[in-house]
């Protein structure tokens, strides 16, 4: 069966067509699902956007759009094809009679209506006023949000609750990005389709887990907006939760958005809280001061353009993440997230346990354990790393560790990997919630979030500075080897 | 430390040093531990033969052995470092003169004696003799015998107390080459380094084993040699239970050949017997008839030049064997070796359980099973079959068994493998017994196929034919259909 035949022909209306996510993400995406033919072919685009545009003016900007920002040389076909799809509507997001406009551009046909916010939240609410006043709301639509929605888990709920007035849960679509890549989703292929895996993941097997999500970029220009939400908010309980619950869930019963989110949340719920009582001994907040980064010298945070030296914004987060249900009882997930680090680089270890006993102590005297690595940055792949004999003569024994590519391997070497925004682009599309964030998931994730920022904000202590370039404070390595163990490097 | 540390400087006196086995396989692995100075420099190396030969010639015959038979071009340096180290010393292996001038050209110096037996076994008695009656034997001295020893318990034993008389059990080396092949020792390192497998290697997570052992020759001119032997005896008892003891042995608390061989000798006790009760249950012999390989017309066995039309002799097996313990109970491993198969071929196919739940259906209906193979012929490697998902954006979960490659990555690309002879050659002038069969392992293995040797000798039926470039037959396929499963392909 085609992906298309699960789609319904859809009016894909983009609010904040021109902007940023839009135009390096979004308006991309469409472009490679336009590619390979998975676009349902009475489908169309509609860019929304303040800005007074006539539809050649819009194209053009697409076109732009495209030129700059997808890798490979543009398939002229796909380009006409994508270019057919088009129609701008200027918007005014608060005047009913703009959104009546609207109407005016969507009715023909009874189409699904995608409606894809690409604007701050703050607008949510009016966009979705306007949408109902304009009888552009039925049963069958979709509104699809970007995380994270709010800062906290008050505004997130205002927000929700804001759209939730118009959308069911089931018509709405949370992305987080991470859900969409490859090697995340390949995480549940590797869990669920391999005993070898299946059997031995729980605390019996796993000694820790580690999650890195390092970023080598500051704050580039938007100092007062980062400012506002830090390290713990824009990654930890963002991303970093969201591969945690992917990771830690019970196997679901099908592939089903019900089963899949289920399990999720109930990963998040049962984190133990961290408060103001242990805060000091489960987490790490750092803020980077001036350093070397690829031996140019770059600004600490508070010597950003534009910044507050009173700033205690976090820019690094170390977190000892400890899950309170049957099958992870003690065994840690250590996160750790940060700004200005010395390479772009993600990833997650599983560390199994060690061998209990060593019969190799001629080559190691300490056998390294098995680990899995499943890499998201800068390029996506999965590696198991196993011990093995070294080929030859010259010592009976002689083991080594050895990495075995377990995802992209050479039969796929050749192929583009596919952006997550392709991916989550396609199921919203086709109506399958799976990948997208339940609100009950999102409020859990900034209920555990919160209690943290608030035992930060609770103590005197300031963010520990770590020079730019470097792999945070000296105290996140603390953390670590408290419990006699370390970031992999 | 360098290998050659372990080693005292010996006379490795080869009986039998112009024989086949000789030429092809000890001269050459000789060579090659000289290429990696891994011979003491003190050692000689002394052939021992029936026929009169200057010192001169034998250096010929062992140069033009070293040209035929080693793949490689000739190092021209250790050519004559080995070509120094020579001695011949003919010999009449019934007559005590004879040995006492093996006793006038070995007395230089006080250097371990390596007695190599390269002869049939019938004369190993009048080797040990006639050793012992020139003073050659001191407990210091190793002896080393090529399995298989004899063709049943009792002839075995005959044989093994013929040499005990002489030599102990810590002197007595018996080789089974397989256990000196890359991919069988680099087992232990998987089974043992790596907790994934370690913690997997039961009942809990094994479905069951495939051993196979294919041949595409047929007798090669040996008809009555082989004839008075069999496939049972020839490779069964032989090979494919030194394999099947190395997968299935508990963990040694070390790698001294006492705790391996102890734990290799526990399987072969603990094989579920197999009699005039169960044979037809348990086990099917074939015999290969006129048939085809490659596109060329090859006669049955009984039309091979030499045949004797009446021979019941099997040139096919295939057992499902069983271990009686707590590890293994219900795990079958199902053993199969023939000749005149399509194609020289020798795996272990570790078949892990499938997944009790398969949320992949959309991908495949039964979710296949995660598999460790290892491939001792033509070529040695490891792979592990695993799921993982196609990379791409047409199907969400669109998945796939990939092989990943466990032993002989792209590090390893260029060396040469290790022929098994040179390793073990080079454990017998170290002194270490690991690799070797203990008597006891010898005698265990020949308990369990001679109460199936007698069960066949005991039933009228004749071996089943097959064509000769097919699989086998038909038989041995129901064998293992039975308990619904299939040979790998």
């Amino acid at each position: 069966m085609k992906t298309t035949d699960y789609q319904t022909a859809s009016e894909i209306v983009i609010f904040g067509a021109l902007g940023d996510l839009s135009r390096r993400k979004l308006l991309p995406a469409l472009y490679q699902l336009e590619v390979c033919n998975l676009i349902h072919k009475d489908s169309r685009i509609v860019g929304a956007a303040r800005q007074e545009h006539s539809l050649d003016e819009f194209k053009e900007i697409v076109l732009e759009s495209l030129q700059s920002f997808v890798k490979e040389e543009l398939n002229q076909e796909a380009v006409d094809r994508l270019i057919q799809r088009l129609v701008y509507q200027q918007l005014d997001f608060k005047n009913k009679v703009s959104f009546g406009n609207l109407y005016q551009a969507l009715v023909n046909g009874n189409k699904t209506r995608v409606y894809y916010f690409s604007t701050p939240p703050a607008i949510y609410g009016d966009i979705c006023h306007g949408l109902n006043d304009a009888s552009l709301i039925t049963d069958a639509d979709r509104v699809v949000m970007e995380k994270p929605i709010g800062h906290s888990l008050e505004s997130s709920k205002v927000i929700n609750d804001q759209v939730a007035e118009f959308f069911k849960e089931e018509q709405t679509y949370r992305i987080d990005h991470y859900l969409g890549k490859e090697t995340v989703l390949n995480l549940m292929v590797l869990r669920f389709a391999n005993s070898l895996f299946t059997n031995n993941w729980d605390r019996n097997s796993i000694d820790h887990v580690q999650i890195t999500v390092a970023e080598s970029v500051g704050i580039e220009g938007r100092w007062g907006f980062y400012d506002e939400a830090g390290q713990m908010r824009d990654m930890v309980q963002n991303h970093l939760l969201q591969i945690l619950s992917l990771l830690a869930m019970e196997p679901p019963a099908d592939l089903s958005a019900m089963s899949v989110r289920d399990e999720k949340l109930k990963v998040v719920k049962a984190l133990r809280p961290i408060n103001r009582d242990n805060i000091k001994e489960k987490t790490v907040r750092g803020q980077y001061a001036d350093g070397f980064l690829n031996g140019v010298a770059v600004p600490g945070y508070l010597n950003e353009e534009g910044a507050n030296q009173a700033s205690k914004t976090e820019t690094f987060v170390a977190i000892k993440a400890e899950i309170d249900n049957w099958r992870w009882k003690d065994v840690p997930f250590y996160l750790r997230t940060g700004k200005r680090m010395p390479i772009k680089h993600s990833e997650i270890v599983v560390h199994f346990k060690q061998q209990p006993h060593n019969i190799f102590k001629e080559s190691y005297s300490e056998l390294p354990a098995n680990k899995l690595t499943i890499r998201l940055q800068p390029d996506e792949g999965v590696e198991l790393q196993m011990m093995n004999k070294i080929p030859g003569i010259a010592s009976q024994m002689n083991i080594q560790e050895n990495k075995l590519d377990l995802s992209f391997s050479e039969t796929y070497n050749n192929e583009r990997v596919v952006d997550a925004y392709e991916r989550l682009m396609l199921e919203v599309l086709n109506g399958n919630q799976s990948l997208f964030v339940s609100r009950d998931e999102v409020e859990a994730a900034w209920l555990w979030a919160d209690s943290i920022i608030d035992a930060w904000q609770g103590t005197n202590e300031e963010p520990k500075p770590y020079a730019a370039g470097s792999w945070g404070p000296v105290s996140s390595i603390s953390l670590i080897a408290r419990d006699d163990r370390q970031w992999v490097e």
